[in-house]
């Protein structure tokens, strides 16, 4: 079936925002934490985070331009520091249900059963049952114009992992840590392996990794 | 384990990539089809493709400062349309391998036998042996100054889906379309579908769709 600009406006406004949030693809899940600089506690999920370049580690992240999810930009901007955390199978329920408009000064933390951890100074909470934590600090922010999403990007200054999913190259294996994906606005899943693949060269078939 | 912002800085240059790379969590696995000025078709694998809104409905791509995919930010730029098409398990290798270094006037269509397609008077290639075909109009672009990445937006002009994978409600199954998942720089992955969940509200515990 096509769709061309002319059907996707057609579409009502919460098909549209289905069919179009699930064209991009498989998306990361992550619990963004933040705290207000009069110390409230904040937590979001977020399918917007992005890779930007490993030297220096940097991420990026979209938000929308009116939500709930304001708090959490609120707080980044102001407190220059916030926290990635990846959903894992067990969690991923809690993670959802942190999408809830609570009231601003309901910790979605306290709301979910999340338990916020802290690390030495960094001000920011990290999510306890995340297998994955990344500490950033505020690089920039921008609002994108065409629709007023606003893309913050950070520093990475902060990963705490089991060393056991490290691979001797560096590479992470997500599945072990029982990281999950998203699809549209609101599918979640676990993965399996195909395979990883050798650095693609001209004269040479794609190869599997041993 | 914790690392911290100079140990990330210590790590060999490859070790780096492939562990940062890993930190956002599972990604896209998109392939870019473009032309340039005088013809010549190009096809180059991401995992950089994210949403970005709606309505209008916006994607974004990042691209490298400096590698060969510089042949398709060139020719988005040039042209201003571009393909986004997913990869799907029966093209996987394929699709790796397009990010050989091959000669600038070499096609990655023929270099690994994907089939370019071209839908009416689109200008850029489709890929025929992906299931969901995105076309696209460059909106804007600009470095993010960082790391000299490239930030391009474009807005979704045509999709081509089959419609069985399309719920009444908008979402789209990508597990029937057999679109695959990235982790980190090289590593391909199926998926399970775990369930979706209902829009959440704070006075109730989080529910899965029918």
């Amino acid at each position: 079936m096509i769709f061309n600009t002319q059907d996707l406006l057609n579409f009502p406004d919460r098909y549209r925002a289905h069919f179009i949030n699930s064209l991009s693809g498989y998306k990361s899940a992550n619990l963004v934490g933040t705290r207000s600089p009069n110390g409230e506690e904040n937590l979001s999920i977020v399918s917007s985070v992005f890779h930007l370049g490993a030297h220096p580690p940097l991420m990026g992240v979209i938000f929308r331009p009116h939500s709930v999810r304001r708090d959490t930009l609120e707080n980044i901007l102001q407190t220059k520091t916030y926290t990635i955390n990846h959903v894992n199978s067990l969690i991923w329920k809690e993670a959802h249900q942190t999408s809830a408009r609570y009231d601003e000064h309901q910790s979605e933390f306290d709301a979910t059963g999340l338990t916020p951890y802290y690390h030495d100074n960094f001000g920011a909470p990290f999510v306890a049952q995340s297998q994955l934590k990344i500490g950033l600090e505020l690089c920039q922010h921008q609002t994108i114009e065409l629709n007023k999403t606003v893309l913050v990007i950070g520093k990475i200054v902060h990963v705490e992992v089991d060393d056991n999913a490290v691979a001797e190259d560096g590479f992470i294996n997500l599945e072990q840590l029982d990281t999950i994906a998203v699809s549209g606005l609101d599918c979640y899943h676990t993965t399996s392996k195909i395979a990883r693949l050798e650095y693609a060269k001209p004269n040479k078939p794609a190869t599997t990794k041993a």
